[in-house]
């Protein structure tokens, strides 16, 4: 039924609901049987939607992967905090924000997922690279202001995937181990620098 | 011949030569067949030496694995380098030394199995873990005094694995085809912070 998919009919509200479905869908059958075991049509099947629905809503099963392990609400939120608050303390809000998604083991162990098959898989490397960076890190790079706004992102990026390897994956002591405010107090200076572009 | 193996007979040059066999032989059989797939004993088979040989040089074919990949040799003599110059552009030299084995493809290459291996296998994230701490950045850090040498080290080594993955394997630009003179002003003075503790 492609007409289904190309000219949904209802109102914005039931395709709100067709697409979170489908994320929902997609999020319990990655986790269960992973990345390749996974076809559109098993994850329209498990939504309950016509199985041209998934296409109709993102573009390849890898966006769909990113968009359903990735914790996007979660990170929206935080990030109007993360902008919101004061200009001095912003790579301080910056850690917290990413400890909060990080220390919560239902949302690190999807994240974990992510990191492995980006390791693996380029095309999800390239889906989580323009999440990451547009999504998240090129917003707080823009609320700082405009003047090398890719490049700033990307460094901050840089350090907080370092963050990422050092903590959660090599289990690196003592950040494996520190705390919320001992990794705020190390690293916050540094987020600030590479943010705001100041060295 | 596990006589053979806990005490080797023959001058200490003789020693190193075997070791380096089985380290050569090592690299050849993991990177054509990958982890898994090859055995203590095929290593010893390759590299002609006795089977028991590998074992007595080497705790676990995970050890093997990191020391075979790990292009140790050539990071001890850039860590040399990097120790010797002036105090105050450590952090530059520290982005260098690490830009000469990423940038050369076959080091690179290597490298990358050993990430890629890392993030899927608990055994190999713990030995590299250790070797990255212990033979790399606890030596520059401790070059730099005692005081919460650990910290420091760690701290140096999540910036850096946050470069490698941005670069190399999620290629996010600008730092992807950033230049090397370019890398280095723009991380320098972050991993100088990072290293010597200064924030």
């Amino acid at each position: 039924m492609p007409s289904l998919a190309s000219r949904p009919r209802g109102p914005r509200g039931a395709q709100a609901d067709t697409r979170a479905d489908i994320v929902r869908a997609a999020l319990t059958h990655f986790s269960a049987h992973g990345y390749e075991a996974t076809s559109m049509r098993a994850i329209a099947k498990e939504a309950g939607v016509d199985p041209s629905l998934p296409r109709h809503y993102f573009p390849s099963k890898s966006a769909l992967f990113v968009e359903a392990l990735g914790p996007l609400d979660q990170i929206d939120g935080n990030l109007e905090r993360v902008i919101a608050g004061p200009a001095d303390r912003l790579g301080e809000r910056l850690v917290g924000a990413f400890l909060d998604v990080w220390d919560s083991p239902e949302l690190s162990a999807r994240m974990m997922i992510l990191v492995q098959s980006a390791v693996g898989m380029p095309e999800i490397a390239a889906i989580a690279r323009t999440v990451l960076l547009e999504r998240v890190f090129l917003r707080v790079a823009l609320a700082v202001g405009p003047d090398d706004a890719n490049a700033r992102a990307a460094a901050a990026l840089s350090q907080m995937l370092g963050l990422v390897v050092t903590r959660y994956i090599l289990r690196v002591e003592p950040i494996a181990s520190a705390t919320r405010e001992e990794l705020i107090r190390r690293f916050g200076p540094a987020f600030q620098r590479l943010i705001t572009g100041t060295t």
